[in-house]
């Protein structure tokens, strides 16, 4: 019953297999093997169009390169407040970018709302150069608290972003998981709704570690090769890592895996929404979910052999928390069995 | 014939093996597992003190991230003018540091001149903030040109550092290279010689992806785990590279790697030396040779299947080229075999 | 009637004195020269203790180089939410620091309050490297909006910043005008409180450029002359600025100027509340007054020749505007006179 | 006798009386009042052309914006090994641009070797990531001992960068003394030679603190004000340096001083010349002086009042040093006078 985290899952049967498959034989380094090239053109495929793409070690290194990329001095990068750029990146993007600053906006369910963003974009004014200038948007797809934009509210943000000319990232740390639960084409949720930059992972979703930077603009891309490089993310043998991507993208093998979560964590909320020991904190729409639990309750579980944390509660969250309540996080994985699911719903049916 | 680079290789069986034993399972993320901690008390082990270790997924982040760890404002690290921080890392130490400066010293095959070291260093004094302040000295063992330090070359050096209280780094790219050729122990060429910190390399001898970031005093890496995790170098799944170290210093395959890459270069350089087509152009003692051939010769090596890099001539080395005659090296790795280097020898003798 | 900004204002005839005094004899360059010695001397006399003190051009390089004096990786700076190195200082610490995030508290009237700054400061742990690290506090005395820290608001602050090894930096860009406006001796509010480093401003209150760095334990100042010189805030003729802080200081000049800007700003807020044109937003304690003045009332005034700013309304002030209201900030500064306080006050009854 | 340097003379009365006229009244700050935009459009006349001209205070901070603002990643600057950037600045360019390189080209008497240069820019290629990439070309005009590049010189320097689309910078803290010298117009020396970017130095020779950073395409500029301001270095009462620069640009005063500087030079050199105790080490020609002197005759000039300072010999300059002779630095400035010179030439010549 292990749902601390997507990150604390092995790695898919056939990711490890890529990854032996590659082991024998001998290529160019840094980059530039036939294979690098073949899994780059994947990508043009996956996405309708021709994309740059860079593949790194860690969403952190991800997010951070994207957003140097489109580096300004005195930049405001315009985020969530609850977003991992902002909560769990120790400042990646600040130190890549030599001091870009986060806005953090607010918004409900860890969505930005626009209207947050219009005016928080609006104070800056380039007659005004003591404010710094906007530099970025960055949306997180799926969120970090499980929920998803919309078609609509993706075009919406990018809409404004664009107005002012400024560049949008996407943080797809969980985008797979987003993707099978929208049910469109990657394309379709990217380029065609206006984001210009995504970091599309692969670790959380069956990887060992795989994660690839896509610039629907190569032109925006020019000086990425130079800014992995100096910052240490061009491995010498990539190809263990377009060998994962490989993998990862073949018979929709990603999808599968994203689905699979998906469906353990519904078959989760479902069992929680039916026990009266338990109840969802709020709807979420992927592989992550968060619910109210007696601290009691927690501890049988834990002691039972449930793996789970504790979660500050999301800012701007107003909730009716019951005496002795505490907010957890649940997030199912690739690995993820109905039995663990099953035995985690039928534990906190028990009476303590 | 891959002579190219031992980035070009593979990766051992054992080391696939270890991947794919972790994949099944699950652990926490982001170095504080069970095995991370494991294979942490291994280093302890092999270098016979308490060290603090980081796990990291390339050798310029190691190196950087290093050098991170003593920086000063204004700072100098001195180095040779070959090594790679200088090189090939395209400013990583510069940018991961804000700005030190790399002072590019001369010496004789790679290995830095402990006169020139003194004279550099003591150009600099606290009277003269404008010159900025010595930071650091880098050693590169073995080398960038396949030399070694012996154990008094490096002791001189040191003691020189810290006469001046400079911490010693040592890019360990190819440590175990060195190590097997002078047949000591890692503690006596590392520590009891006067190295504060290594960078010590596994992905060039048979790993995947997995550099140690290693710290003789623990106290030194205080803010290691901030500079790295800043930085986008803390992996969520880090005991996949944990795993890769767990099964490199099982059984010493990491030295019968090094040693089995060292005894083909030993065989290439024998087969060369007995040549009249080729001659090498300096004694090398690792896995790295390097020699003359005429441009027709090389012409007619690739041919034949032979892969290998034209070499820029290595500053401060005085080399009698013939007319018509280029500089290249040849790398052996863990998995070069016995019949690759004897049929490039066959060809080498070929009447053109 | 020039209340646009203190730093509109000239120059106080005995600085320009000063600096013309020096102007015809030639001395050591980059502050070494007797005059420095002499200069950093009164600034011991002046705080009771042996200060390190460090002549710099702006307030913003002072605040900055402040910051990085005590810098840390991932590093976060608590700091209020309107304060000048968050609102108006285009991410200077973030850049200086190479990317400390400040961290902005909330608290009425331009003051951080202590529940915020210890619930801030509690999130963070080391056994949780993603969130980064404290790294120090920055208070502004006398805040942005016109009021004043008591001696017992930093003690309490400065106490919560020590019992986390957390420095405390002071951004005095108005020091002397709360200085004079409390009545108290600069040590007693500044390192008998808590406060470790003081930007200490004197442009704003009569200087042409002036500004003091001031450590209260000169060893945490050790990188100080490196970190001043690299960011380019060395000046080769420093003694011009220690010559300016010599007159500055010399027979109370600077208590004379801030009493006399503080003065005529009592006089011009006892005119506002006099006028039933016109109200104050809040009750301010400096040279710095905010007003609420209807618009139409704001366009006379201008015409009439009064220089004033429409003010942004502070983050968590509740105010009560009135139908077509808006807030202004009104600043005195040494060199206003009664008359033009007059005169404006005297128009603000004009009906229109 | 004050030879020491010219960052240790005062300033003209022309200076300070112009700092003084602004003293009493007041205008808008952070360098958007008339004045400064008087003085802006001065700058244009005097280049004939429209420039984007930012004052600031410091040499180092001149120099370390104008390369930030043609920053890249893995940047490469390419400068003379005896270059203010590489020997004075205590790292400001690498810290200011996170990091770019300084490249030290040789060249006799302080003057880049135009084939140095091209064989190292050759070096770089697009398809070598781990180098860096060129970024910039940066010349000084006059150099650091004393020399000046004649228009045809630095055109070729020009031509090879631009030919590898680099922007020239020309530190020019000097500038005047070098104008002077070629007697050409500044237009003729800067951007028509092919200069894009150039420090325009002002404190050296009669200022109190006054540096302006010209760009000849404003579109080059364009991050400027954010880069100048997150530095620090946009000063709140900028029209301080604008009415030194007023000054210094009114009735050809910047001309007179650099002249007068350059006559004085000449006057020591023709006395060093006609003298058998000393002889000067290599043809200067502006206000810097080099010689050998003996050091017991050192000793006694230093006795009798002269300043100077012993000089460390320029990197790949042969000099033939007599026994106990030293080499000693010797600038002059707009304040000396012919009796210091004559008084020096004097006890030159006394027989110890």
């Amino acid at each position: 019953m292990q749902f601390a985290s997507d990150n604390w899952s092995g790695a898919a049967p056939e990711i490890v297999e890529a990854i032996a498959h590659q082991a024998a034989g001998h290529a160019d380094a840094y980059g530039v093997s036939a294979l690098d090239r073949a899994v780059e053109d994947r990508f043009n495929a996956l996405f309708e169009r021709e994309v740059a793409v860079f593949f790194v070690g860690t969403g952190t290194s991800s997010n951070a390169l994207a957003l140097a990329a489109v580096n300004k001095p005195g930049g405001a990068v315009f985020c969530h407040r609850e977003s991992h750029i902002v909560v769990d990146e120790c400042g990646a993007v600040e130190f890549q970018t030599g001091g870009a600053r986060l806005m953090q906006l607010d918004g409900p369910l860890g969505k930005i709302d626009p209207g947050e963003f219009t005016d928080a974009v609006s104070r800056f004014s380039p007659d005004f150069v003591h404010a710094g200038q906007p530099m970025a948007l960055s949306l997180t797809q799926a969120s970090e608290v499980g929920t998803i934009y919309t078609r609509q509210e993706v075009e919406t943000l990018t809409a404004i972003a664009h107005s002012r000319d400024l560049p949008v990232h996407m943080d797809g740390a969980r985008f797979a998981n987003a993707l099978v639960r929208l049910g469109e084409s990657p394309a379709d949720i990217t380029w065609r709704q206006g984001v210009d930059i995504l970091s599309f992972g692969g670790t959380k979703n069956g990887c060992v570690s795989a994660e690839a930077l896509v610039f629907f603009d190569p032109k925006m891309a020019a000086e990425l090769p130079y800014l992995r490089k100096r910052a240490g993310h061009l491995f010498s043998k990539t190809r263990f890592i377009a060998a994962q991507f490989q993998a990862y993208l073949a018979d929709d093998l990603w999808l599968r895996l994203a689905a699979h979560a998906n469906a353990m964590a519904e078959r989760l909320r479902a069992g929680i929404e039916s026990s009266d020991k338990a109840r969802l904190a709020w709807p979420s729409e992927t592989n992550e979910s968060f619910a109210f639990l007696r601290r009691e309750q927690a501890t049988f579980l834990r002691k039972a052999g449930a793996v789970f944390l504790e979660w500050p509660r999301p800012h701007g969250v107003k909730l009716q928390e019951g005496e002795d309540e505490i907010l957890v996080r649940l997030i199912t994985n690739f690995q993820t069995s109905e039995d663990e699911v099953d035995r985690f719903v039928e534990l906190l049916g028990a009476r303590l």
